[in-house]
């Protein structure tokens, strides 16, 4: 099941996508918030067409994200897939969903791509086994892990240069029934493929991943993992398009615009 | 003013610290959310002993910490002050109240305190310049950067070694008058002083802070910065009670525990 967040006339609501090719595509509207309640359906429906999609979530508490898990891309940049996950956390106000623009930031020449396998988080998590941890993912979207690469290797940690507004980029919508261990992940910019890989090349499973953060802090509903990106990652300037998919889940896209 | 949030006969409430040494201390009860409302006082009080305080604020969005902002303190861990501010998060789930304990985690032998103002925002900011910094700064309370100081080298990113559940206490009560200019600030572990500073010493002021942390991310009201510590860092054991104090805001207690 594919789970949406969109405005429509005005309103946010959560919808299941509908698009089984039978007539075009629709959002059947639910109750509430699907990821910290249930999934109520509504008797309503809206044409996909009509639906300004949003981030499928924007967690309460944090973006934990694993860098150098993907071991073509770690030898890319220069470094070795480290002894221990590499966790860093990017807030809330970097999120953004389908179509909303990536904003270049005034501090850096040097702005990259990071296509990764977002997990959503779907309960209260706190040292959760790695073969428990299907029982706290609510589901899986597309994330693109913008990184000021210049600030990233100046600053020595990476608040800034992954912490930028704008520079989690996630959606088109969650899809509840995915299986991470294998499947196609890539990046193109300007229709030209960037980056190109497939999630059973991650040096760490998300069953482990889950299991490592959760035994440093409890996740809560609506939190989000990333999951490391694979080799190819490159530069973006303005005017440019990203499109971030992965295959079973969808596409995400956002256009780059310099800072105003 | 103090404004401290605790809990009374089972409800949580914001209160006004009424201690003006005529009688004993009172909490003067608030409606709502003064942080991201306004400061209504209600005519009901409670006698400061019969509340339990909890932390001040949980942000919603971030607690950004500034690392290396005292000179004495970075060449105490053969580190130098950086030529951009160092920036990284701490998740939201890591912080705790006063008398709260410290959960040390079995993944480290070596967790240490760093006492530290906290800057607490009051409003919505995006580039805010050093000038207009206290405009949108809603008081200032004291923490804990509670820091695993094995996973910190070990990691590179300091996202787990920062991370954990307990990790940054903060408290007692936020202070809405306070100037941050100078005033003594210290640690003491078990009645010994460990850390003993001047906020006079921060190698860039809370203007600045708020100023490139604006720059970077927008600022929510409820948000916590951690501006540094001074020198004198050191270990915690299970036992221990580690207080974090600065002179016109308060102390903060907090006890040691063992992971269970």
């Amino acid at each position: 099941m594919r789970i949406a967040r969109f405005e429509h006339q005005g309103q946010l609501h959560y919808g299941i996508v509908d698009d089984d090719g039978d007539g075009e595509a629709e959002l059947v509207k639910l109750f509430g918030d699907p990821i910290v309640g249930v999934i109520e359906p509504l008797d309503e429906r809206v044409p996909l067409a009509e639906a300004r999609l949003l981030a499928p979530v924007i967690p309460r508490s944090k973006v934990v994200a694993f860098g150098r898990n993907y071991a073509e891309h770690a030898r890319e940049l220069g470094n070795e897939v480290p002894d221990a996950p590499m966790m860093f956390l990017k807030p809330n106000t970097s999120v953004i969903g389908p179509d909303h623009p990536i904003v270049l930031p005034r501090q850096s020449q040097h702005v990259e791509h990071e296509v990764e396998l977002a997990v959503v988080i779907g309960k209260v998590a706190r040292n959760v086994p790695a073969s428990d941890a299907d029982d706290v993912i609510f589901g899986y979207t597309v994330a693109n892990d913008v990184t000021a690469r210049d600030l990233q290797a100046s600053d020595g940690q990476w608040g800034r240069a992954k912490g930028f507004d704008s520079f989690c980029p996630i959606g088109p919508w969650i899809e509840t029934e995915f299986d991470p261990s294998s499947g196609v992940i890539g990046a193109k910019v300007n229709g030209e493929t960037r980056q190109l890989g497939d999630l059973d090349r991650m040096e760490r499973t998300v069953a482990r991943l889950v299991e490592f953060a959760s035994s440093v802090f409890t996740l809560l509903p609506g939190d989000v993992l990333l999951t490391g990106t694979p080799a190819g990652v490159g530069p973006l300037v303005a005017g440019d398009e990203v499109v971030c998919a992965i295959e079973g889940i969808g596409a995400l896209a956002n256009p780059v615009v310099a800072a105003p």
